[in-house]
């Protein structure tokens, strides 16, 4: 489980006379997340989530913590970050940046049918167009910058085969940007297990750590390639019918741009190869005192091989 | 009831473009309240409650929603506006400053008991605390230089031993200012239909529109001349029990000083005063197309004949 940071009772209430959300009632753990020690408080007030930034550069933390505030009060369901007595989001706690935001309900499902993909694809946006008028600006961490770098990290624990592989992608990437593409912040890690949904609605939004300004589209791919596989095990396809419904529900919020049908296939590779970089970059380079196994990077370089092979739904 | 300014389904559909909180789902007309036109609305993110303001200068509209704003991101439980695409609060409708805000869950309650004061007094002493940080000014707009003009507006329907009694806690108050006691922003109408309950505690405290800036403990005492009564219809006296735990609940958060606890009894006085002068000016001067019975003004002239004549269970 993730606490890399304990924090005792006596701490957090404490700590928590910096705040207008009342007396400690209970608090414990999360064991989910690999990157920041987190924990569910409950107070007199309300339900909470306490992060323990672990990873994330101080001076990065206000980009996320104003765009989630920004983003709940145009009413997209994501945490909102309470206030301190001094008015700030950001305090510290035993020796970490440390914030306070507020539980969302609901549950992550792990197989969505059409149905939740469409509920995915409308919170997508909104959530695109609340951003818009959000003016802080964060390129998108682990944008195409990164992706050199971290092939040259990773370099010497790879095959040469699979390096080349990494290398040809990356290449072919950058001989398709979009500067032209819609673009804003997005959350870029909307993975199935970051979206809770209550009544068949979504309830919740969370984890925003990897959020950046980035084509809005790429959320979307990002999306796709975990919400949309025909059977995540085996076929890593796009099942038709999921993705049009992702892309329908965007679509009734925001009118896609030709531009944005045409770079469709390009950013699926680009979200594909993203996540086959970290987790080969996790896997082959764990931080120090990372407490949760990596995960498997094969499975993202075969979604990558069955994006570049396969059409995908919108092209057709 | 009051709706003063009807809006229709398609200008709401149509209206509700401006937000990122999805297609309108229902809406009804709120029949309590008599300053504005509010209507509750649900969409497919959630529920809201939308207000177009009749009365109040449009110049002071920020100041009310900023508050609410700034209460809500600080854990308090009070309706936080939604932005607009533009990322304001304040739109327009049908003509009208017109503001979306969440609508809170709970029922406000009719007979509270020692529990449910000591819940509010928790409440208000948070609030006041989460207030201290905001930055706008807005005097109290049911402050002494109000009460000044009302009487003077109302005092020709008034007789000659009403009117003298009027004067004299007018001057009463002008003799016992307390310019040193703590201040910040207030609600100042905070009775019991404008809290909400849920499970024991307060899920919501609604209709900031008389907020402004004044002594901490006034809003207390607003808030004891309705909760505490021993008996509403009859026994106007304050309950020692609710009354204490109303204060206790307060000082479990916010320590009063020794200043407040001199100030509490003209304090109580201060609050019958302006109930009883804001009543006889509606009773009198109506607004026009004002569509709500006023409140009978006789319930706070007796209300403030009681804190005179009575010892307050603080000072005991």
């Amino acid at each position: 489980m993730s606490v890399y940071t304990p924090v005792s009772e006596a701490q957090l209430s404490d700590w928590l006379r910096n705040y207008s959300v009342g007396r400690l009632a209970g608090f414990e753990p999360i064991k989910a997340g690999i990157e920041n020690t987190n924990y569910f408080v409950t107070t007199a007030q309300g339900r909470y989530v306490l992060t323990l930034f672990e990873r994330l550069p101080a001076q990065e933390l206000p980009f996320y913590l104003d765009l989630m505030a920004h983003l709940a009060r145009h009413g997209i369901p994501c945490p909102a970050p309470i206030a301190d007595l001094s008015d700030r989001y950001l305090q510290s706690l035993n020796g970490k940046p440390a914030a306070l935001v507020t539980r969302l309900p609901g549950k992550s499902i792990d197989r969505p049918g059409a149905a939740e993909c469409g509920e995915l694809g409308m919170l997508l946006g909104r959530m695109h167009l609340a951003g818009r008028s959000y003016g802080a600006y964060l390129e998108n961490p682990r944008g195409p910058k990164w992706w050199r770098l971290a092939a040259q990290e990773i370099r010497p624990f790879l095959e040469k085969s699979q390096y080349d592989f990494l290398e040809s992608e990356i290449l072919f990437q950058s001989q398709h940007r979009f500067p032209d593409l819609p673009r804003g912040p997005v959350h870029a890690d909307l993975f199935r297990d970051n979206a809770l949904f209550e009544g068949g609605r979504i309830s919740g939004v969370i984890d925003f750590y990897f959020a950046g300004v980035d084509c809005l589209l790429y959320d979307v791919a990002v999306c796709a390639n975990d919400w949309c596989l025909v059977e995540p095990q085996s076929d890593l396809r796009l099942e038709e019918a999921r993705t049009r419904a992702l892309l329908e529900g965007c679509e009734a919020v925001r009118p896609f741009d030709a531009l944005e049908r045409d770079a469709w296939p390009v950013l699926l590779r680009a979200a594909a190869l993203r996540f086959w970089l970290s987790r080969l970059h996790d896997f082959h380079l764990p931080r120090p005192g990372m407490l949760v196994h990596a995960h498997d990077p094969e499975q993202f370089r075969r979604i990558l091989e069955a994006r570049i092979a396969g059409k995908a739904p919108w092209t057709q």
